[in-house]
């Protein structure tokens, strides 16, 4: 019998099978929703009025899907806070090492900061109290906060030696820092008419201004 | 029969039989002591976390008479934050009247702001989001707090109109300001050694001063 000439493949009809580099982006992208699903939820009802079963349903996902990328509700929320801690991290310690005095170094990580807490993961971080969490991720997540703190305290102490800062309570004046623009987290209408930049850029201008008038 | 000669009464005895006066301050003592418990334990596990059984086991009650004294959950919770806002109401009053410019009666006000977030009420309210409410509870609550927004605003535009405050965006600056000093009620720590007055006197002044030296 004449062997049967070989089926052409027609190279331009991409495979349905995913190689390996697209199953492990694909299973981010999967992750990555479910978290940005979590996360928005989490703000805008609140972590204990939110269950997995609304964030499942709102993606057409089962919980136990949810399970299987983040966990449970906890370390979802847990890998939310990391997510809005990570870049203020990331920001504290590129000014460490950026140009310029204390002054111009901490008001450009300010600005970043301000940014991020305007952001989902941002907010959900700054809103996200203690007592949300177990002991144990309580105890990380205040460790992790308490290196921002003092990357932020590091940074007032430099403009106070190169006096570009005008002297002052170290840690208090952190903490004013801190929350004059953690409560965005609070206020910040997402759909407002300001920029984040623009608000941020202002607040961080009032606080380096201050209230009184300058000569 | 002769007639049996009158009991003395001894007068310095007290009467076991409560007066009205007597009966309304110590119904008032109660509700006092309910609500000084309920808010402490808000403060420390956080709303969710605590049940009103808790509450009324700390004060060796049942949960039946704390719904004789303030009712469920969310109304203890909506006594509470009346209780932090109510002197904020008060004082932002008091500082529409007050002598001086609009910088030092703005001033006088946060330094009240600071010190009232600081202690049990008020730490409970900034705490509060509008999700721990239901609906109608949260539209009040925004309301009480948008009184003392506008309050806030007023001063700091008298301020600007008297030259005691360098121009700026009077909304975003309210927000900055409050944002710094209700922050406190995250971080302080009332066993700490400094005291309220210290610490609000010292973030309003840097917040008048700002961080940029002055000449």
């Amino acid at each position: 019998m004449p062997k049967p000439a070989p089926v052409s493949v027609d190279v331009d009809t991409p495979s349905p099978f995913r190689s390996r580099a697209e199953k492990i982006r694909e299973r981010e992208e999967k992750r990555e929703a479910v978290l940005r699903a979590a996360v928005r939820m989490f703000n805008a009802q609140g972590f204990h009025a939110t269950s997995l079963d609304d964030v499942a349903a709102s993606l057409g996902i089962s919980k136990p899907t949810i399970y299987h990328y983040l966990g449970n509700k906890e370390q979802v929320l847990i890998e939310c806070v990391t997510r809005g801690l990570e870049p203020l991290r990331l920001a504290a310690e590129a000014a460490k090492h950026e140009p310029g005095t204390g002054l111009e170094r901490l008001r450009r990580f300010l600005r970043h900061y301000a940014r991020i807490n305007m952001e989902d993961f941002g907010r959900c971080m700054v809103r996200t109290g203690d007592e949300f969490l177990s002991h144990e991720g309580a105890v990380q997540f205040r460790a992790r906060k308490r290196a921002i703190d003092m990357a932020l305290r590091g940074l007032i102490e430099d403009g106070i030696a190169d006096g570009s800062i005008a002297p002052a309570d170290v840690k208090l004046t952190a903490f004013t820092l801190a929350g004059a623009l953690n409560w965005p987290a609070r206020w910040h209408d997402p759909a407002g008419p300001a920029s984040v930049e623009d608000i941020a850029a202002s607040m961080v201008d009032i606080l380096t201004s201050g209230l009184a008038p300058r000569s």
